[in-house]
C-alpha cells in the first residue's frame, strides 16, 4: 500500500458482507423509507429511477448512519455521536441520533448550503462550523469524540456504514424483479463511495443481473481515474463543483477495495448537464434533486451510460437550495 | 330539480358503487403507479402524504381516463378520444390514448400552463385552443365528438371516471392500515369534485376509519357552500386564483351526490398559503406540487383541518410551469 493512501483514511476496518446488509435491513427497516422506483424512457431506452430523495433527511445516508449508531453498544451509545460532514451526512446522522435519544455534534462547512445547516441544527444537533479551506475537519471532529466520549460516525469508510447504504440495493433487486427487469445497468453517485460500494454488495447475490457504474462530476471523477488505475488516485488540484456532496477528492480504503472488484465503470458529467438534470427531475419527475443527487440523471441525459438495455439511475439527495433549483429549471 | 343545475352536465348517467371501484382497479393496475404515501410531523400532528404528483402524466387523472377509455367496446374505442381541460385531464387522456394506441384531440383553454400544453402534445394528442373567457369548451369538444365518432371522456362526471380515481383511496386504506393509522381526516382537493368523491366512496368500505375532507381555493368554495346549503352551489363570479386545475365554479351532479353524502366537511386556502404549501413540498418532501394539488397542505399548514389525530393530504398533481415554482421557492 503506497504511503499516500494513509493520510486519507484511519484504520477503516474489516470489509462487510452481504451478512452484514441482510443484518443492516434487519436493523433499519422502519426506521427509513423505502424509497418508489419510477419509470420513464429516455432516448427509447428503459430508466428506472430511485427516488431515494423521499428518504428520511433527504438522501441515503440516514440509511448507514441508523446502522451504525443502531450497533454501538448501550453504554457507548449513551454518550452521543460526532461527525463531519458537508451536510447530507451531517442531516442523517443528526435525525438517526434524535431517533435515538442521544445528542449529536456535527462539524460543518460554514459555506454548506443553507437547507444542509439548518436542516441538522433543525434535528436538534450542535453544528460546529469549520473553514473548508484551511480548517481540518476530521481533527476538529476527533478532538470532539476525545473530549466528549462520544463515537464518530463515519461518513462512508466503514463496514457499517456501507452495508446501511446497501440497503437501498435490496430494494432495487425486489422492485426490478417484480417490474420483471433481469439485467440493468445502474448509475450510482459517488464520493466517497459508500453507497455504490453498499449497492454493489448488496446486488451480486441473487436476482436480476445488474452492472453497478459509479457517477461523478468530471472535475471530481477520482473513482473512475481509480478504477482505471487498479489503485487509489486523488484528483488535484481539487476544481469546482456545484455537486457540493461529491467534492472527496480520493476514493475511501475500504469502498475502493470493494469498487475495484465489483464496479463495471464510471461515468461523469459537467456542471451545466446537471442543471439539465435538476430541470428533467422538475419537469418529469415532480422530484427535487439536488446537484450531486442528479450526476448519474445528468450522464444518462447526455447518452453516457453504456449499452442500450435498462439503466437503473439513483437519485441520491434533494437538500438543494432555493437559489441553486431557480438557476436550474429558470 | 332547480333549473340551474342542468346547465353544467349533460345527462351524468348511474352512481358509481364500491364495486366499480373493485372493477376499475383490476382494469388499471399495471397501467398506473401505486403512489408512495410520505411521513411528516406537522405542528406535533401526524400528516400522511400520498405523493400522487408521481403518477404517471404528473396528477391522478390518469387513473380515471384509463379506466373510462378501457371499458369502451373494442369498435367504439377504435374511433378515438375527445376531452376538454385546463390541463391534469387532458394530459391522463392523451397518455391514456396513447396507451390504447388510438387517436385523441383535447380542447384546451390557450391560457393553460404551457408545461400542460406541451405535455398534452407530446403524449401525442392533437390539441384545440379556446378562449377561456369567450369560448364553449364543451361545445366545441362536443362538435369533435360528434364529427369524428370519438368518445368524449368525461373529466369527472361520471360513473368510470369517478371509479378511476377512487382506486387511489383503496391504495390509501392499505397503505394506512400498514402503518398502522386505524382513524385519520383525509384532505382532498377539489374541482369537479371526481377525485374526492372516488376516494369517498373507496374508504367507506373497511379498513381504517376515514373522514374525508374537500380543499378548495377560498375564492373557489362551491364545493364547502354546497355541502353548507345541501345543494350545488355555484360560485360568482368566478374569482381568480393561483390554483388553475381547480377552477371549475359548480360541483358536479353525480360527485356531489356522493359528496354530500360522505364528506365530513370542506376546507380553504389562500393563493399565498398555497406558495407557501408549495415551498414546504419542495423544502420538506423534495416534491414539485402544482398550485391546485398543493391546497390541501396549504389549508393542513395553515391549521385549518379540524381535530388533532393523524391527518392524510393528498398531493394530487405536480405539472407547474418554472415561473410560478420560482415564486414559490424563492
Amino acid at each position: 500500500m503506497p504511503d499516500g493512501e494513509l493520510l486519507f483514511s484511519a484504520v477503516p476496518g474489516p470489509l462487510p458482507t452481504i451478512s452484514d446488509v441482510l443484518a443492516a435491513r434487519a436493523r433499519i427497516t422502519g426506521r427509513v423509507v423505502r424509497t418508489p422506483l419510477l419509470h420513464r424512457t429516455i432516448d427509447g431506452r428503459d430508466v428506472w429511477f430511485k427516488a431515494e430523495v423521499l428518504q428520511r433527511t433527504g438522501s441515503f445516508k440516514i440509511r448507514g448512519a441508523l446502522n451504525f449508531i443502531l450497533s454501538l453498544d448501550e453504554e457507548v451509545r449513551r454518550k452521543g455521536v460526532v461527525a463531519y460532514s458537508s451536510g447530507n451526512h451531517a442531516q442523517g446522522v443528526a435525525a438517526a441520533a434524535a431517533d435515538c435519544g442521544i445528542p449529536a455534534t456535527i462539524v460543518m462547512p460554514a459555506d454548506a448550503p443553507k437547507i444542509k445547516l439548518d436542516n441538522t441544527k433543525g434535528y436538534g444537533a450542535k453544528v460546529v462550523p469549520y473553514d473548508r479551506a484551511t480548517g481540518d475537519r476530521e481533527a476538529i471532529a476527533a478532538k470532539i469524540a476525545a473530549d466528549s466520549g462520544g463515537s464518530l460516525v463515519p461518513p462512508y469508510d466503514h463496514a457499517l456504514t456501507i452495508a446501511g447504504q446497501g440497503v437501498l440495493g435490496l430494494e432495487l433487486l425486489e422492485d426490478l424483479e417484480a417490474a420483471g427487469v433481469m439485467e440493468a445497468d445502474v448509475v450510482v453517485p459517488a464520493s466517497g463511495g459508500g453507497l455504490v460500494a453498499g449497492i454493489a454488495l448488496a446486488v451480486e447475490t441473487h436476482g436480476p443481473r445488474l452492472r453497478v457504474l459509479c457517477a461523478e462530476p468530471e472535475t471530481h471523477d477520482d473513482h473512475r481515474q481509480s478504477l482505471e488505475a487498479g489503485r487509489r488516485v486523488q484528483v488535484f488540484p481539487p476544481a469546482p463543483s456545484i455537486c457540493d456532496a461529491l467534492l472527496q477528492p480520493i476514493p475511501g480504503e475500504l469502498t475502493f477495495e470493494i469498487n475495484r472488484q465489483r464496479l463495471a465503470g464510471g461515468v461523469v458529467a459537467s456542471d451545466a448537464e446537471v442543471l439539465t438534470a435538476m430541470r428533467y427531475a422538475f419537469e418529469e419527475l415532480k422530484l427535487v434533486v439536488e446537484p450531486g443527487g442528479a450526476i448519474g440523471l445528468a450522464a444518462q441525459l447526455a447518452g453516457r451510460v453504456p449499452g442500450t438495455g435498462p439503466t437503473v439511475v439513483v437519485l441520491s439527495g434533494g437538500n438543494v437550495d432555493p437559489a441553486l433549483m431557480k438557476k436550474a429549471i429558470g
